[in-house]
């Protein structure tokens, strides 16, 4: 990025604050990578016994970060372990040089923290297909292994950045038999989302006692109804990933708690979330909910083809309760639809009833729904049961600004 | 409408000149059925004998005219036809009254043109949602009808239209056993373009001689690489319709001939391409071109991926080669692809081969290409011998400044 971004007005109005997690040190440093200016690789180490699970990118043309992740999550927990992560540069579509960047980085980090370069794990974020300055990583790797710091994690937010015009965190704690558990978060993300089985990078840290295998349960399932339910504009990145790390100093074993279940969902979904409001050019946050579906599968179906419509995005750019293209993105979805038993609304507002203009629509309150910052799109097939949300943004001229020349 | 747009830059300098095909008539009204200051009803009346066949939109929610106009397309032929076409309302998502407004309308064109009601096809295009002010139609068409002309064409192309900022025509003539046949047809559409069987409104006619079956099965295969082939938004719509008529008044028997299957070819494709360089916002024209896929579909599917991509099409608006975008869409198309083979190439620049930027590359050379208002986004997958070609036009802040208030 040649140019500083306007922040989301759809922004927190500051960075949370988050729980120190025993067991987890951060550190972060301008590595000039591409950027100059700002910091742009952040290191992590994991106590050793750490349980570490991950999700990725389902693309076909993954990055190599994200194949070398891949490879190694789901090994031993009962070494140390390190996540290094830059920005600036995907790493993405480079060939055999993108592995043996992977690998030069993770040997030198492996060195530099003294941990198995097998529990060493590495993302990259920014342009697809330029060769990745590996060296200027491999240097800086030293300084950061010295600098690390328990506290270090809103750093760690901000480096990770590319597009982003706020760093993203979230955490919640949990009381477990009289201690305290807790989970910190952080993401980056605002262009090419469109997740699909992760997203962008998210980086959770827990103090619970957990094993691998179920942390990675529980880290798939809630990325489903998560990550996996946001868009921005429908396109998938090379270089998705979501790792999670347990370091289990608080002493507390979770396998089987339920608030700690619903903590850990409300994390991921909070994260998601922040990605979607600092999607590129985002003026408004959408939700859209579709319910009735003959499963929940094709309820995703319809409710991505609404979330990822054009037409819909800009009209919503427009406050425009233009929910004629509601009709279009269910009748192109691919996924069963029977017109005359269609309702939509808009916020509280019914504008459609079993196929037509509901008799006491008002386009003038639906119009006041659409000015707000958050706009909810409700749909009810009136076939089933199935029913799946997803969240996206509104297709600004601000997208359009910041894509035409990304590069540049 | 409420305000005139721009003419799109790839506009063609003028309406083509379009041969008169023996056997139709043509008349256009300003019949006010949302627009003010212009002709918005076109009828178009079809000699005794023509073969008529359709190819209509797979949308779930369909409009009434297009669930009528399926009904009856395949019947009878030996009797007179018509073809009522109104600009400024779908007449979609209208319910009960939707249907009873196609009822008024073929009912009173077929009084009106003495043919019968079951051989009236009607078109309805514009907001969706809103009920179609059908009186207004009924009522002028004893005037339409007392207007026909055989040399009307241009007055009806102008007549369909509603975001599209110049009227589509295209034709051909084939010599035949030293007769000439003569093809004319005309097309609306600009937005809501990702045609799944057929696309928009085009309406099609020739003098040839040629049953009804086969003209049906010649539309059908080649709307499958002209129209189904194209894409503005990926958005489909609730009324895509095209249909063709063959009067039969040349006495030229055309089912077996070649080069007249050809030239209806080139008159589709010509008509497809018009309505991408009338894309809302459109400033370029983009082909995609993809070989080497294990088969035609898989290599339709990236082909489309890459058309629909946002990242991209905002990429090509700022005249950026950025190609990394191209793998990305491969990459999340769900088609298989392997990074390692794949090979990119921008009109004649090669800018990947193997999975990596090619050693000759030239950026300068590319970013020159992009300048050009004809780009040509080539992949070869390097899987197998399956390829498809579709096109499509640049997102713009003219895609966004129109549909932010289409209604207002």
């Amino acid at each position: 990025m040649g140019k500083s971004l306007a922040v989301s007005p759809l922004a927190p109005a500051r960075f949370p604050d988050l729980p120190v997690i025993d067991g987890v040190t951060f550190a972060t440093i301008a590595a000039g990578v591409r950027y100059q200016g700002r910091t742009d690789v952040m290191l992590a180490k994991l106590a050793p016994g750490s349980a570490v699970a991950g999700a990725f990118t389902r693309s076909a043309t993954r990055a190599a970060p994200v194949l070398d992740c891949q490879a190694k999550i789901g090994g031993a927990s009962d070494e140390g372990a390190a996540i290094v992560v830059n920005s600036g540069n995907a790493n993405a579509f480079t060939g055999r040089g993108g592995t043996d960047a992977v690998e030069a980085i993770t040997a030198a980090a492996a060195e530099a923290c003294g941990v198995p370069q097998s529990r060493v794990f590495t993302s990259s974020t920014g342009v697809i297909g330029e060769p990745l300055p590996h060296e200027r990583i491999t240097a800086v790797l030293g300084d950061l292994h010295a600098k690390l710091d328990p506290a270090g994690i809103e750093a760690a937010a901000r480096a990770i950045m590319t597009t982003d015009t706020f760093p993203k965190g979230a955490s919640a704690t949990v009381e477990i038999d009289g201690k305290t558990v807790s989970i910190a978060g952080i993401a980056k993300g605002s262009g090419m989302i469109a997740p699909d089985m992760a997203t962008m990078l998210v980086y959770i840290f827990t103090d619970a006692v957990i094993a691998t295998d179920a942390l990675q349960h529980r880290l798939s399932t809630h990325t489903e109804t998560t990550f996996n339910c946001i868009t921005v504009d429908s396109d998938t990145s090379t270089s998705d990933a979501l790792i999670m790390a347990a370091t289990g100093a608080s002493g507390v074993e979770v396998a089987d708690n339920e608030a700690f279940d619903a903590a850990l969902r409300d994390v991921m979904m909070d994260l998601a979330h922040q990605v979607v409001k600092d999607g590129e050019g985002a003026q408004k946050f959408v939700e859209v909910a579709v319910t009735g579906a003959s499963n929940d599968d094709e309820a995703k179906v319809h409710a991505m083809a609404i979330a990822n419509s054009p037409l819909i995005k800009t009209a919503i750019a427009g406050e425009d309760p233009n929910w004629g293209r509601v009709v279009m993105a269910i009748g192109k979805s691919g996924a069963p639809a029977d017109r005359d038993r269609l309702s939509i609304r808009f916020g509280d507002i019914e504008v459609a009833r079993d196929g037509w203009r509901s008799p006491d629509y008002s386009e003038e309150d639906a119009a006041a729904h659409m000015k707000g910052q958050n706009v909810v799109i409700g749909v009810d097939l009136g076939l089933g049961e199935g029913r799946c949300t997803v969240w996206t943004c509104d297709l600004t001229h601000g997208y359009i600004d910041i894509n035409a020349d990304y590069r540049s």
